[in-house]
């Protein structure tokens, strides 16, 4: 039985908007992923998905909002939301969300969409 | 869409072993937790669970060994393995599982059962 240092994991890559995979349970994964700059506006049809600040700060546009999240806070994106996370800073981020889930949405793959993710 | 402060949900109650829910998705439940003293040992036949330590340190005991768990740091337990959380002093612990996990195992209702779960 192994416990996991989060932000050790991060120590382990550099670059943004590339989820590892750090735990898996229920057919759920845990993942983690440096932001910096903007990702795409996409959704997930059939998955909810929660964000975890590790450290700094991110923001996420909704079609009539945007959210702000800082350290020690997240948020729930229900299934069918357009969002659109953003970091001016270096940020590192938690998720978990359904095995099944394709950072990009499901339907429209793009140079961000990665989809063979490695464990940490 | 609103963030969730983990810590400040954590400031709305006081006593222990008593799991509250700060979130939902997939079926899934994010739980909160203070832990202080000793915990039954016990399992879930069919559910794993992840402990991620927000504040203070805890210990989870297994048949053949002890884990310490400091803040940012997470373990995933598998169904079926038998557990015994303790804390020596209050910790705060964030807990991922199935919407179906009862606290003290499925097979083995106690005085530390907790089976109608406040939302914060």
């Amino acid at each position: 039985m192994n416990s996991i240092d989060i932000k050790e994991k991060f120590r382990l890559f550099d670059d943004y908007w590339n989820p590892r995979i750090i735990g898996e349970l229920n057919g759920q994964l845990v993942k983690i992923a440096k932001f910096k700059g903007e990702f795409e506006m996409h959704k997930h049809d059939h998955e909810d998905e929660l964000f975890q600040v590790i450290q700094g700060n991110i923001k996420i546009e909704f079609e009539n909002e945007t959210v702000s999240l800082n350290e020690g806070e997240m948020i729930v994106v229900p299934r069918g939301v357009l969002h659109k996370p953003s970091a001016d800073e270096e940020a590192w981020v938690m998720m978990f969300e359904p095995a099944s889930t394709i950072n990009t949405g499901e339907n429209k793959p793009s140079d961000l969409t990665r989809d063979n993710l490695q464990k940490l």
